[in-house]
């Protein structure tokens, strides 16, 4: 029943979305029909039915999402934004062709902090437009791709990447741990951004660097991010080299822990998502970067049979080559149904938990964000439901997972601050984006000598 | 060099598509930098530079393609208009679950002839917003399907399917014949219409209704449609109960032909693919639908090492859940690379070949549709080139198949008519559309007793 606290009573709070379907993800993974989310100070304050949110708060603004759906920010658990500059530059290579021969030409040729900035910005507005809130990123000059999230208003966890030969923004080993603790001590207790320090793979960063990494991380209580058994190669040549499979290794050597974010995960054995499970590790899952570059495919049944901590992830619009979550979802839910033979296998409500609230698991950021509770920040995201693909809804979780696209996000609110309305970038400028990105698109080509 | 022609002595046409970038899938795979493409009485009659056309053509109509992509409309192969009613009705259940006690139980309740004509204008709307010009159906009531196709102005390869149990159109088999033999007479030598037979498939129609319809399809010279080795069940209980793997059962019986559509064949030896291709059988692909539905990965590879004419389609919305080809697309070429393990199979140019000329000639359509030549029909669409999930752009086949969505299609002809112009359906209405949709939504929920 409504209260009947009279109008100058009300509490007052900064935004009230409200009307819709609100799916919030919390632990009864309730859905809220006629719902609203009230919001102060970048903190959700109240969820619940809208009529009884708005008998109790009076909000400066207003976001009508009646005839929508209101969801937890999305997730994007890996990614190299930067690299969105490189989108579509080579495309069906052999991996050792496109790594050797196009991408590290390419970024050893291209990669400085203006590039960085404008990589960042593009990859930002493409998250943003796709009902993004949070991104997990690891590139070099992570200093500026932090300034770029914040700027903004997007979410993100940011490692700055460590790795064993000379890297765009750091001669040798040394320069880098410099930069790093320069970036780490600049970004910790920053309400957006949560600074990371991300050695790029156990096969392109020695035990003692993996080491004294994770000694910073433990130093500086930050979170590692690291790829980790994305291929069978380089499953076979850690075994060669170190005698053990890569999750081995870095358990034998303690790197395993509850602030670690692997990417891929893609060759590991049962034993392996057991060692991963029992210290704690968060996952991401990047079913169209390993498809597209026959990588493999991630045991994610095994992992959601042990409830490990997984999330999804796009990889970098170099080899994706688009920053669209929803289609991450949609596949994961199809690919391991076909895998397993089995079309009950990763249900579109298990496949959306990986993009909202076991995602914000795997990132160790779910004490904050991930769904729509009091108490968490004020992450989320209006969805059109009406669009042509959508009609009808049978059930909201296969609306979601199915057929909804980048392209039915109306509004984006991370922290509170209206990020997307209307389908409008409200932090970012469109079209002195596009514009950058064509004048580097100009260069990259040139400097690649490649044909236009 | 542009032609000196006085204004009064240009050529007469319809409408001039003018500007961008013309991707014409002609036999020389031509892209045309700044062309045009000048249509008249439903017909392409030039292809070229843009300065050239303009130089010889005036149009009362005039499209501008500048900074945009004109492709020729794309094909989906295989689809079940009606169904799209039935979208995220029944998701992740078992393969039995789903045909026992969801999709047969919701049509032998609900389907009729409103249902199909609501169904199709749903589908046909969506297909139109997403750059489809080309559908190949199979459902009941294809009579009411193809007068819808025609009212919206989409072309259509439509199958009246023939199944051995009672279907909601016609009680028996002799019923079914007639219905057929009308549908047939009716359409024939229609610009947009093929009509064509569609026995269901193999384990659902005895051998001699299989030959009636093949003898049916020489004597009205139309196309045969049919579902084709989709899982291994069928396989092997075609093994069990007939001595033979599908394929080799209906070359047996003499059904293999240059007029036959079969779609899926996803458990085909390399011995049944030389036999499709001798036979000159057009096959329909459809990655999304064998992966959600756990039926296996088609041989893509040895069907293009031979040659051949394979498409891609949807399937139905019942277990897709959606109609964009630009997904199949997406997922065609990922998912060959990672099943075979090798990162250059299936490149950006073979998938895009699948939408357009290859899966043109799977529907034996070739002569018609499928690129943009003198003397086909006017079936293209353009591009939006500027949206952020495309910046920027490297190799336009990379960014077709692996960023470009249906969310980023603006204009689309049907035989030189404009179907969709600056994303605004013009021959449909879509809030009625949507409307009459949700009515049958709340029909099909309670007779069902389901939740909403």
């Amino acid at each position: 029943m409504p209260s009947l606290t009279p109008l100058n009573q009300l509490l007052r709070v900064d935004t009230i979305v409200a009307g819709g379907l609100v799916v919030t993800m919390d632990e009864q993974r309730r859905v809220i029909a006629d719902g609203a989310v009230a919001i102060a100070a970048g903190q959700i304050v109240a969820v619940g039915k809208r009529e009884q949110v708005e008998a109790s708060y009076r909000a400066d603004e207003r976001i009508d999402a009646v005839g929508r759906t209101v969801i937890p920010g999305l997730i994007n658990g890996h990614a190299h934004l930067p690299m969105t500059l490189f989108r579509g530059l080579a495309d069906d290579q052999d991996l050792d062709d496109w790594l050797q021969h196009t991408i590290f030409p390419a970024e050893a040729m291209n990669v400085d902090e203006a590039f960085v900035r404008c990589g960042t910005r593009l990859g930002v507005a493409e998250l943003i437009r796709g009902g993004i809130t949070t991104v997990c990123d690891m590139y070099y000059y992570e200093m500026a791709v932090a300034e770029e999230l914040a700027a903004a208003g997007l979410r993100g966890l940011l490692g700055q990447v460590l790795i064993d030969f000379p890297a765009p923004d750091a001669a040798d080993h040394a320069a880098a741990m410099a930069c790093l603790a320069r970036f780490v001590d600049r970004w910790q207790g920053h309400p957006l951004i949560t600074p990371a320090i991300a050695p790029h793979a156990p096969y392109t960063v020695a035990d003692d660097h993996l080491i004294e990494a994770q000694a910073f991380a433990v130093d500086r209580a930050s979170p590692l991010i690291i790829h980790l058994s994305e291929t069978n190669h380089e499953v076979q040549e850690s075994l060669r080299l170190k005698g053990a499979r890569p999750v081995e290794h870095l358990a034998r050597i303690g790197l395993l822990s509850d602030r670690m974010v692997a990417a891929h995960v893609v060759w590991a054995e049962a034993h392996e998502l057991d060692l991963l499970r029992d210290h704690g590790v968060g996952v991401v899952h990047n079913p169209q970067s390993n498809m597209k570059l026959a990588s493999g495919v991630a045991p994610l049944p095994g992992m959601l049979a042990r409830d490990l901590a997984v999330g999804l992830g796009t990889d970098g619009s170099g080899s994706n080559n688009d920053l669209s979550i929803w289609e991450e979802i949609d596949t994961a839910a199809k690919l391991h149904k076909l895998i397993s033979g089995d079309p009950t296998m990763v249900s579109a409500l298990e496949a959306f938990e990986m993009a909202t609230i076991r995602g914000a698991r795997a990132l160790h950021l779910d004490a904050q964000i991930g769904s729509l509770e009091v108490g968490k920040r004020a992450d989320l995201v209006v969805l059109e439901m009406e669009a042509i693909n959508q009609i009808p809804l049978s059930s909201i979780y296969s609306a979601l997972v199915y057929t909804s696209k980048a392209s039915d996000v109306c509004d984006v609110l991370v922290e509170g601050q209206v990020l997307l309305r209307q389908r409008q970038l409200k932090t970012l400028n469109n079209a002195a984006i596009e514009a950058e990105a064509l004048l580097f698109r100009r260069q990259i080509i040139e400097r690649l000598g490649l044909v236009p």
